[in-house]
């Protein structure tokens, strides 16, 4: 049976492109980064590159680049620097946050006395930004503000400038998890008022266990991880070089490529978003589609019905691939917290589609004929 | 020219058996293990293999070991664990351990006001136990004792009978940092007094960038990275599933030829010792070289002098790899903490050869000649 592949939120394949730039790092090339002779010399060298050209398809300094293990390990430590070094003693956030940072948030308050605000949401999922603006300037302590760019359930995309520069106003530190849109999303950070943001190269078809944390220049922050002088004494550990070289080159694969591959992922989306309307009745979705979106979320609702509620076993069944909810709460079953907060109808099962670009609208066909016999 | 590589104490060649395993998870098999369709399901069961055969092979349970991004991060988590969760108000460490040890403690210190004790060592770099006893007993407040199993400049072998057995006494967290014996020696954690050991797999022909952590079933901690839930909630982040799959084989690889390799790499390492002391004058050692000490690290003294001081320099301009102290070290031309700390002559210079399996003789023989040219 073919696998057909609608979780690209999740997880996405390694481009052959990638991998064969980093098996001479899994191989020949072994060096400690650190070491000094030439075998470490040619290690380091490999990732001060891929920091640089990070840093130029983001539009940042070299110097604001970091690598970490992924995305969530970025998060932890922006959260520990905005309190530990930049004196926040407010974070403001919001219910439809990954875990990464819902999880980071809620310990900084019930361990380190952080207070916490949720900003309301728009029945569309967007952050109200009259309530932002109210609890930045209601707050006499100093503010870590942590909202999301894309929404990965969703899609819903953050107007990063307009947070950033009411951030600005009330001198608050800005984080956005952009998890979900490095690799997938123009940046020119340079122009971007957002003082932290973070990567991982498993959403863009490179390697996993890997991740970036952007730190903007004007602000100094301390280690998360203590231990060796790695990363200019950011982030102490070996560094995983292969994983590194990876991470650059499957950003530079996707960045060559994103004007083509976002159109074409988001009329797949829209294509089958408007098939299933034709085929299946009272489907619907949940987020702001039409507006501001990521072109390769796609959030279903379809109506609770017994065949409904088993609708990702019958669709694994055959060989379909899609999610309730993030991949690393899918196992506890415990439904997403996303729909849930956007109050969504109670009396309707959540489905979110990815697409990537090896998707194809025949699969979408495929997938629409199978959900037709399911439900 | 032919490299020759005797800094295997700072990494190691990943073994081609290892990458064999781990390309099946960098091509086709790159689902979310936490996704609960098929691509996920293959992924979570690589991992959880990959967990019973490394507890296998020290002798613990699967619940016990934890995968993170390196011996560095399992270092940092045991260290937050043991204040957050374990009551420790207390540390005794030694000045010899690795950065990883020495500046998460430092932190705990200086940011979490948590004492900090150095337990004093002998001339031949051994813990002083009747010291450590005496702080022990000392101690108002619970102890966390982190000292390390094998040092990774010297070689030094610590009892972790004798410290665990001291540490329950006393009621006492014992963490050994084992980054440079796991792989290397011989483990029975069921029948070893300890609460928390560390491993890296780039030091035993493993992949960078992954570890474990090990946690006796007996105490019980939270998370330092705070997210997703995966590894039982212990450790955010998507994992890094070919990372895993080569920590596991490289462990099994290495304990299949332990005994055979250890020998071996020991040969190896007392022939380099006796030849220097018959070719070159006034060469000594440091450590406990004959005594308790790991097979692979050799620490050899030269007498200081205009050419010696550049040994390392003209070492590698032949082509030898070799390291003066720790590799995230040998950047910043410090010098060796670890030298320091043993006291040992100011009028020597310290390098550190370290031995794997793909070693030879003849590489000594030619490292000896490169030698008697230099100095
Ligand atoms: C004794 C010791 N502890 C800890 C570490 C840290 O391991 P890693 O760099 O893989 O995080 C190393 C090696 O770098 C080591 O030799
Ligand atoms: C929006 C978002 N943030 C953070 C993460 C965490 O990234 P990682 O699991 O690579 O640490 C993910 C994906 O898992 C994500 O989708």
């Amino acid at each position: 049976m073919k696998r057909i592949y609608f979780d690209n939120a999740a997880t996405t394949a390694l481009d052959k492109e990638v991998l064969d730039v980093m098996l001479p790092y899994l191989t020949e090339k072994f060096g400690n980064p650190s070491s000094i002779y030439s075998y470490g010399r040619e290690s380091r060298l490999a990732i001060e590159n891929a920091r640089k050209s990070v840093a130029k398809i983001l539009n940042a300094h070299p110097g604001e680049i970091f690598f970490t293990s992924g995305g969530t390990e970025s998060t932890n430590t922006t959260v520990s620097a905005a309190i530990h070094n930049l004196g926040c003693r407010h974070i403001i956030s919001s219910e439809i946050e990954h875990h990464a940072t819902l999880h980071s948030v809620e310990h900084a308050h019930s361990k380190e006395k952080i207070k916490l605000s949720n900003v309301r949401l728009l029945s569309n999922g967007h952050v109200d930004m009259e309530h932002l603006r109210e609890l930045l300037a209601n707050s006499p302590e100093r503010c870590l503000v942590s909202l999301m760019h894309a929404n990965n359930e969703i899609g819903n995309l953050l107007d990063m400038h307009a947070v950033g520069n009411l951030c600005k106003e009330f001198d608050a530190i800005f984080h956005s998890d952009t998890v979900q849109t490095v690799g997938h999303y123009p940046f020119d950070l340079r122009n971007t008022p957002v003082h932290f943001i973070n990567g991982s190269s498993h959403k863009f078809n490179g390697p996993k266990g890997v991740g970036i944390l952007y730190v903007n220049e004007n602000v100094k922050i301390s280690p998360f991880i203590h231990g060796g002088s790695q990363e200019r004494n950011m982030r102490a550990g070996t560094e995983n070089v292969y994983g590194i070289v990876g991470f650059a080159k499957a950003l530079e694969l996707a960045t060559t490529h994103m004007d083509e591959h976002s159109k074409y992922i988001n009329d797949l989306r829209m294509y089958m978003m408007d098939e299933l309307k034709k085929q299946i009745p009272d489907v619907g979705y949940n987020g702001d589609l039409y507006g501001r979106s990521l072109y390769t979320v796609l959030n279903v609702s379809f109506p609770k019905t017994e065949k409904s509620e088993m609708l990702l076993f019958n669709l694994d069944i055959n060989g379909i691939c899609a999610s309730g909810g993030s991949a690393c709460t899918s196992g506890a079953d415990a439904g997403s917290h996303v729909i849930r907060a956007i109050n969504s109808d109670p009396n309707k099962i959540a489905v979110r589609f990815s697409f990537g670009k090896d998707n194809t609208k025949e699969e979408i066909d495929m997938v629409i004929a199978k959900l037709k016999e399911i439900i």
